[in-house]
């Protein structure tokens, strides 16, 4: 087996194709932002929309304003404690809450899981990335 | 049962005991810092020191100069896809990279986890939290 290319932390990075579909295959991810100077983060249940993170939210208006003022960031990752292996991909990229009723119906076909059916979130958030990045452990 | 507060998107806030308690039951989390005015959110596997979450990284001299500057997140949660319902912890606090042999030493024996046996996590980094919340999906 040829060397894999690996990174500071011995990790191997992952090439945006794979990123993709790590993040497809993953049922929760986390967002990250900034809201009153404090950085937050919280879990929520996503689709892909192409290359697009697509989730929906009670904050819709907290990220609106985290994505006017700049990036936010979304991250998912698997961990195996057996084998200590896993990988974690971390997308960059503007926030916009999406209000177009064609486009919620459109994004409502998706297949998207609920954070708890009884729970309210309102708003559907769209993240287009500026950069997406994964790294994995080494296959040994 | 009595009603159980919940917040505005229907998730039931946790005591700080309970944030804690939870903290110290999961394996993993995410760490989230502004670096080179990005944010960046990585994971990893932690051990709870009282009341600070304590981890390994290779990321030493971003999170100290993250630190130095803001605050930085500490998230973990759990989710179970099959009843839809989860709990997730947000701590928010200073981060210090821990230089000292005997206080690596008796973090040593926590017992952390390592996210990989194979990946380079030269640094310990203390999170000492300002603020410590937790949400759950109501109990049904």
């Amino acid at each position: 087996m040829p060397d894999q290319p690996i990174d500071h932390a011995g990790l191997e990075p992952l090439s945006f194709d794979t990123c993709l579909e790590l993040l497809a295959s993953a049922h929760l991810g986390r967002i990250g932002f900034q809201a009153d100077g404090e950085l937050v983060i919280l879990p929520v249940n996503h689709v892909m929309d192409g290359q697009d993170v697509v989730f929906r939210t009670s904050r819709g208006s907290k990220l609106a304003a985290a994505g006017e003022q700049g990036l936010v960031a979304f991250e998912a990752d698997a961990y195996d404690q057996e084998t200590r292996s896993g990988w974690s991909v971390l997308v960059t990229g503007r926030a916009t809450v999406v209000y177009e009723d064609p486009e919620i119906q459109r994004l409502s076909q998706l297949g998207l899981d609920h954070w708890a059916a009884n729970v309210q979130h309102p708003f559907w958030v769209r993240i287009r990335p500026t950069s997406v990045t994964g790294r994995r452990t080494p296959l040994r």
